[in-house]
């Protein structure tokens, strides 16, 4: 019988000893059931659910349980991997059909002031604190410019859901300020998927220099602006002609598969898989058929999106944030530090729009939680080793602490300072 | 920068040179949007989309295109597998919330026994024609009786999908001779996963014998029996309280989660993965949350599903079916023989309820076609190398045969002998 299974491969490999099928739908069940009770608790706390997955994520990781799979040696490793990968790319097509491009065109000047402020002041003082003297390059890791360039970059983005969440919690959602710190919070997103670009290219091994950076630049805006204007234009027609296939599940098969081709199409021409299902998203939010895709898709990103937050959480080593431990003092003084440039930096956007009255304090507050956008930084930064793993734990940390600190902060300043209604 | 990879498998496995994320979303990509195209040309064509998956399966297979990896080298074949795993658990979960517990209870009698003869003389034809002094046992393979059961078993199961696909084409849903059609094929499907058992047992080494198939049999049926009477008392309340969690996606998460632990559950206990799933199913659809299950999770199946039926064909060796090739012949005799034992084997069926009238030629056909279940039956006969590639390949080829020949044959026996209308 060995013999024979020798000679077919393909499926002797699904129920063969080397890759345990049972284990792995135990793994898959026991992930996907412990991440709805650790994002329920969350959410019962008054905090974000992507908080409970990425937690949920340290205490299954390879540092504690060991639920999630994450030795070189285990067949499942990879596989998890790469339904995590399915994951972050449902994620950002998500965002992107969420999006609507009008409306951001709309409110143009005064959120691209905040979003602009918003993401240089963090980025430099993420970048100009690790090229301090207080950081030295360390033998076998990438240079210091690089590192700093990623820790400015987890620095940027502020997370859509986890702001426009607390803003409704607080039933703010009619004010400039809600109208500034979401609008902000998009542009952010695409500035930030931007930046993803130029990180992605230098993560691949590209020095870093001014024209390396502009050609980066000029790749991710230039695949993003190309794929929407094309995208634009031919899938409406496409979409409509799918929609007249009778095969069940037609419409969100196409999305789905559109999806995945245009990420692997933005990482052939040297942008980033994720910009590519982005530019997916706002694509298909053209369609008529956008709403059903949306629809469809929920349930689709509900399976694949949290096992990306619990491995993005598996790789944290949690014995590295054990403060009793006195070794650990240097990273969690790192952590501190990125936390306190992190909130500082975004409360300067408060300040972007000098020609408008409205509560500052609280648009640059509401600005400060980072999330799915960061924690892909922090991700690509460790698999490609210019993240160290105590600096990868050291930028969880600072991500999770803003999204702790800002529903309080912003509560804070919004009876203090008032807000201010929207006309519109 | 290789030092620190080292130091972080984790994720370094998804990004990094041995696991090409990049060609694993083309693949995917390219896998579904292929099985959606060959659905719909065959349903244009007027035959079953599954098996459009099918054939182009074994086009993108490795004997063909090479898009499905189906290399033992290849690191993506584990991962295409266990997703075409997942596939089938969804497939017979959706069967199971399918199934409608008091009507097939009430159904009952006519149908039981047309589903009973249906069932046993297909299986005993196959079986007895496998022991006869046509075949020997080869050298390295499993013993004659072994391999004649696992044949035998392929030829039990009508596909419900495409008899009931047929009949409402043909606009006879409300007939005596339809109701019997789908009870019974409902009730096949559920002898199906009794045998699927016992040979699952057969499969992992148990010799055969009264007693062995005996206690294989009260295994299953006892799983079966237990996993439903527990899940139908338990489940209601369970899923009523999960359905007041606030958080995404808990309902869905929680229904697929829960039906991937009875699935491994059904393994740990001897019965197979699959019958986990269906009980996990007829036990959610006694649930009041059974009908947005059903509604989220239809999305969930569309992306597995045809992962599972594109590589139940991409394991099909098309150089063995080319009947130019002289050395073929046995091959494709041995699957003439299958494809006419399945059908003669189901005409029987006509005749299992003497005690009513009704158009027995049009039942004996219905039940004819054959499906999911047959092609699990053969995957897991090949993965086990209890049957040969070819003798695989000779039953799909027999399965293929038994839908393309129904739709034809039943419209014939309609025609001509006309349908009795159902009072109820």
């Amino acid at each position: 019988m060995a013999a024979v299974a020798l000679l077919v491969p393909a499926l002797a490999a699904a129920a063969g000893p080397g890759v345990p099928v049972v284990r792995f739908l135990a793994i898959l069940a026991g992930m996907l059931a412990a991440a709805k009770l650790a994002g329920e608790a969350f959410e019962r706390l008054g905090q974000a659910p992507v908080l409970g997955e990425l937690v949920m994520g340290i205490l299954l990781g390879g540092s504690m349980l060991g639920v999630i799979p994450t030795g070189a040696a285990d067949p499942l490793t990879p596989v998890v991997a790469l339904l995590a990968e399915v994951g972050v790319v449902v994620l950002l097509f998500e965002i992107g059909l969420a999006t609507d491009l009008k409306s951001m065109v709309r409110v143009g000047g005064a959120a691209s002031a905040v979003a602009v402020v918003g993401v240089t002041v963090p980025f430099a003082l993420g970048a100009l604190y690790w090229m301090s003297p207080l950081h030295s390059e360390q033998p076998g890791q990438a240079d210091l410019a690089t590192t700093a360039v990623f820790v400015g970059a987890t620095l940027t983005a502020t997370s859509v859901g986890i702001t426009a969440r607390v803003l409704s919690d607080l039933n703010c959602l009619r004010t400039v300020e809600a109208r500034l710190i979401v609008g902000a919070a998009v542009i952010d997103d695409v500035l930030g998927l931007v930046i993803l670009g130029v990180v992605t290219g230098l993560a691949s091994g590209a020095a870093i220099s001014v024209l390396g950076v502009a050609r980066l630049l000029a790749v991710a805006v230039g695949f993003l602006v190309a794929a929407v204007a094309v995208g634009l234009a031919l899938a409406p027609r496409v979409f409509r002609a799918i929609e007249r296939m009778r095969v069940r599940g037609v419409l969100l098969v196409s999305a789905f598969a559109f999806l995945l081709l245009l990420a692997t199409l933005a990482d052939q021409v040297g942008s980033a898989l994720i910009i590519g299902a982005f530019a997916a998203g706002i694509i298909l939010a053209g369609t008529n058929q956008a709403a059903v895709i949306r629809e469809q898709m929920k349930p689709v990103a509900d399976i694949f999106v949290p096992i990306f937050f619990l491995n993005i959480g598996a790789a944290v080593d949690l014995r590295l944030l054990n403060p009793a431990k006195p070794g650990n003092a240097p990273l969690l003084a790192i952590a501190g530090v990125l936390l306190l440039l992190a909130v500082v930096g975004k409360l300067a956007a408060g300040w972007a729009v000098p020609w408008r009255t409205f509560n500052r304090w609280a648009v640059g507050v509401g600005m400060a939680p980072r999330g799915e956008v960061g924690l892909i930084f922090a991700g690509l930064g460790l698999t490609t080793g210019i993240l160290s793993r105590d600096l990868y734990s050291a930028i969880l940390v600072m991500v999770i602490g803003t999204t702790l600190v800002a529903p309080p902060l912003l509560g804070w300043a919004l009876r203090r300072g008032g807000s201010t209604p929207d006309s519109a």
